[in-house]
């Protein structure tokens, strides 16, 4: 899915709040009307948009009602900083079915023994919400770090830029690798006074280029300065 | 930062493409409504939510011209799965104003140094990021591990439970530790029903309660199973 379909989706408090129900438990049209206080007719609407974009599936049970629960594992990660604006969407799909021919799970037996497979599978479950958390808070650590680190950067490009053009364009370099095209773009500068600078950066030992896809990026050279 | 309030900001194109912009380099109103092809009374709107919520901020230069800038760092998580849906708002606060204070960055010897120490940044800031997707990997595949845990745990509580009150019950507190009253709102069960059947789990060991904030909480037993 595009993250910015998800970020749509997610942008409607209702239908937030079907995701939150459909995550507790699958639920018939009816159920997430009373539950949401939303007439049937919007509800439909919005589980229509819902399973358009493959965040819902629909079923139907024994007396042929449908009902409707998450159809998938889903990770959207949302960073915004002084220096970047990032949307990644993780589509986790995995086959679920697969499991039933999991030999671990075959080798446990049956019966008196389930009880104490349950408990382990509870605190395994728990032991995994620890360690997502654990890493929420390293990913935070590291945010700051990075944010940090582009602090001193800036002072930094401040320092060995010549002109204003050379500190737009170490700027620009150090966020991503970039084709001339888009740095003229990026920048609205004409692309002869951008290489003109590039050439500039390249033999002050700042900057590089390479290969990819048959386009030539311009990148910050990767190894250390040698004399002017 | 209620997470909501952000999700209501990032559901919409225009609030997405002007963080966007800002996270690339500060802005006049002007830069952005050009930029944007929306005219600048739409883009002054977006812009004061945007303030009002913390997430941009509002400077004025020589000329005195307003601009806008990010104001801080945030990371929203949101994750969708089968058994879960949770949306986390990271709002990395922190002293950028420290960093002038910083003991290493004084260290730095200035003048023909400062190019080595460009590259060197450079290539933390690339460090940095291959750091943050490794994590975010990393937190792909634990969720995708939770999900199969909790699929066995369901496979495992059809086992135990004895009735389908019981089977809720089981779902519900593995989830979340518990309060009485919020199973009964939960589960739609009255206080009655949802007490003897959680006597009958905690007789048979599979649950036990603590109390935390003055509050009876009902939570999955966290030690092994004795003979029932």
């Amino acid at each position: 899915m595009d993250p910015a379909k998800l970020l749509d989706i997610l942008g409607n408090e209702n239908r937030r709040k079907i995701i939150q129900l459909l995550a507790n438990r699958p639920c018939y049209v009816s159920e997430i009307s009373s539950r949401l206080g939303v007439g049937p007719k919007a509800i439909i609407s919005h589980l229509g948009l819902l399973e358009q974009a493959g965040l819902i599936e629909c079923s139907v049970d024994e007396q042929r009602r449908k009902y409707f629960n998450i159809a998938n594992n889903m990770r959207l990660e949302v960073s915004v900083s002084p220096y970047s604006y990032t949307v990644t969407l993780h589509d986790v799909t995995f086959d679920r079915g697969k499991n039933e021919e999991d030999p671990v799970e075959k080798e446990i037996p049956p019966g008196e023994e389930s009880s104490t497979l349950f408990l382990k599978l509870s605190s395994r479950l728990k032991e995994l919400k620890k360690r997502q958390e654990e890493l929420a808070q390293m990913q935070q650590q590291l945010q700051v770090e990075y944010t940090e680190a582009m602090d001193h950067c800036l002072d930094s490009i401040e320092e060995i830029a010549r002109n204003p053009v050379e500190c737009e364009l170490l700027f620009e370099l150090l966020k991503n690798e970039t084709t001339l095209a888009t740095l003229c773009y990026n920048l609205r500068l004409h692309p002869s006074i951008v290489n003109a600078n590039l050439i500039g950066l390249t033999k002050r030992g700042f900057i590089e280029y390479g290969i990819k896809n048959n386009q030539y990026y311009w990148k910050i050279r990767e190894t250390g300065v040698e004399n002017e």
